[in-house]
């Protein structure tokens, strides 16, 4: 299946300049769903990334990630940002361009030697996906990967990114 | 399997007086995430709940509401918050306790005739899921029934929702 053909493109989106690669054309489509889902989680399983458990991160992250989860037998755990989750968390503050930015995951969710496997829709710059990496690293869980639908290669997110395996389903 | 011992209750959340229902611990088990989507999806099936499409709020409903499109060999379609879909947009305002807040779904997502079932994690007064229901009914679309992990009857959101099936797997 040609999942590029799904992923619709939007020019200047957020804001100009910027093309956006809009994944709810795919999410709509049930054979492309399927088939994303059932593809992503063969290359988990055939590059042995089952973890203990999948992170997803808000908001579009809980989408794939939690299918992940449930496909590959695993708990799945939300990172998300400053203020939603209801109990103690642990946080990592982040650059953005313009400013900084602020991700959560609970205290008792994660605990060392933990596996993970980070899932997000779309690595770009690589700035929310390396955050995760941190936070989760300074909890002491063994990282075991990361998987994103679509990667963006010119803006080399993968080089900010810890030295494990990067699975991406989509190039740009 | 008890599904509400894997429910964390945490007092004053998200402010005083609010008891909140936290399902990060159900996610977080592999065995109760598993079985929490199985009996799910049956009981969307046993209610004949089939639709063409899924329908999942920002952001908890993202993970519940895209599991059972998958599940039932639907599409996933994302309400969201005011500004977060890249493509043009039908919008929704409701009323909160306080002032009042939009939720949008894309132009092209749905049409007169559209089979849907509208996926949260949970119902409280009902508010979010009332104003999707209006939301999709106004494009002309078939609300099929709707679909909650928890429900907390003492707050009646069911009598704002439309004349459809509701299934709920946890009650309080």
């Amino acid at each position: 299946m040609d999942l590029k053909s799904l992923i619709r493109d939007i020019p200047d989106f957020p804001k100009p300049g910027i093309l956006f690669r809009d994944i709810t054309t795919l999410l709509r489509d049930p054979d492309g769903l399927r088939y994303t889902i059932d593809l992503f989680t063969q290359k988990c399983i055939d590059a042995e990334l089952q973890a203990d458990y999948v992170i997803g991160m808000e908001s579009r992250g809980f989408i794939f990630g939690s299918l992940l989860a449930y496909k590959l037998e695993s708990g799945f755990i939300p990172v998300r940002k400053k203020g939603k989750l209801p109990a103690a968390v642990h946080s990592i503050e982040y650059e953005l361009e313009y400013g900084t930015d602020c991700l959560e995951v609970h205290q008792d969710a994660l605990h060392p030697g933990s596996r993970v496997l980070i899932v997000d829709d779309l690595i770009a710059t690589g700035g929310t996906a390396s955050a995760t990496a941190k936070l989760v690293q300074q909890i002491g869980c063994e990282l075991v990967g990361f998987g994103f639908i679509i990667e963006l290669r010119d803006l080399q997110g993968r080089k900010h990114l810890p030295d494990v395996p990067i699975i991406s389903l989509i190039e740009y």
